[in-house]
């Protein structure tokens, strides 16, 4: 093994608490110098605010480290938008974007692009339909999503995520929304060249059975399934076969020493 | 010929505004004793409320010549479910649900069936996401949609209608909506069994070539598309074949005439 991609949400932290080992184990690989990555769909919050979380916990690493949906989406768009992108993420994600051209935000047609996030309770019927709007208008906008998360536990309960309101835009207008994030193949293979490390020699730790577990596996990673946060007994009867299950990134420079 | 379906927005009405001819060719069958039945898909308002629109273009009609999703919805969960129901649908629609037993309207578990009916600016991230965690409590409630419209035309711009938000429910909690209302062929056998006629002796008049043309062709009725509402010149591009296409409602007795 050459190179590690930690998920960040349920993997280094549950809600807000640090997962036991957590800094320990980034630590161990940080020493011997392994090229590694944090790669995370969350899009409420943009990598320098997700850096200083880390770093209040002790695991110190430069922005430049961590991958999400919002920078693989940036580089879509400039590589394939020729025109003002209508944003759908919260204000601080907004930064992620500073080099695009940007729509004027109460526009209802003109959009060469729309980016979907997680805007949680900032989501409004009105916003919903305006996004919808810009969908139908001619010629018809490209439409990102930024993961296909489905919910997400918080403290109060299941939050929904991004994944229903795309869906809920895909259905009312016709398009088809390109994924931006896991388990979307190209999301990987952006991390992998980041870290010019082949997809056989590297592995993604994750959470999620789906989006990091399967999507790494498609992609051609090794893929580890913690038992901590969102796991499920249940997520090991989907048919999708990690290449191990460990307790939590506390027990991963063993596994790695074992390889 | 024996009897006839009148799809109410887009067919009598352009917005709020009465399409020429309508009130004319309502009379005519009224006079020749045809048996007739408004079918609508609207869940925004009660049939008493219908009712009075159409009294004010000058259309009597009782209320029980009105089916709408409401009505199946409310008969459906009467056969089929014990325990509460909770219900996403306007205080007006509300209604229409006198008889059955409500859930606390803040619950967040505890519901038998969930009715979802379009409420329009009434949506909210908080109802939106109440909806959801009532689906994941155990056990899984039944999730009606009354009616699967996509969109509709206001007179401010495409708004969305109850479809988006029930696939962004199916997509978020893994369950599948009964659908109660246009296009579902259950639908179309209530109103024939209001009106007593044989599939293949009534007919549809409707401006949705889905909801009301395909929907009503797969039920066995002939189905008439006009050329107003929310008709656009590609419907006739989409692999369905209306019976007939005419103008407007106003040409409807010549139609029948000719049968």
């Amino acid at each position: 093994m050459q190179a590690v991609l930690f998920d960040i949400d349920g993997v280094i932290y549950q809600g807000d608490r640090i997962i036991p080992g957590a800094r320990k184990t980034i630590d161990w690989f940080k020493e011997r110098k392994i090229p590694h990555l944090f790669v995370t769909n969350t899009s409420s919050i943009p990598r320098s605010a997700l850096a200083v979380k880390l770093a209040r916990a002790g695991i110190d690493i430069s922005e430049d480290r961590i991958l999400t949906p919002a920078v693989t989406a940036k580089h879509w768009v400039k590589q394939h938008v020729n025109g003002p992108v209508a944003l759908f993420v919260t204000d601080s994600t907004q930064s992620e974007f500073q080099e695009l051209e940007l729509l004027d935000s109460q526009a209802e047609s003109g959009a060469a692009a729309l980016v979907i996030g997680d805007l949680g309770n900032l989501w409004t019927f009105e916003k919903l339909n305006q996004a919808f709007r810009l969908l139908m208008a001619e010629p018809h906008p490209a439409l990102l999503a930024l993961g296909m998360t489905r919910y997400w536990h918080t403290q109060n309960g299941l939050q929904l995520d991004v994944a229903p309101f795309v869906v809920a835009l895909e259905h009312a207008s016709g398009a088809n929304a390109i994924v931006v994030g896991k388990p979307a193949k190209e999301f990987f293979d952006s991390a992998l060249e980041i870290l010019g490390s082949p997809a056989n020699q590297s592995v993604m730790i994750g959470d999620d059975i789906r989006g990091d577990v399967k999507g790494a596996l498609v992609a051609g990673l090794k893929a580890i399934l913690v038992r901590t946060g969102k796991f499920r007994q249940n997520d090991l009867t989907q048919g999708i076969e990690p290449t191990a299950v460990i307790e939590s990134i506390a027990a991963l420079p063993d596994w790695w020493m074992e390889q």
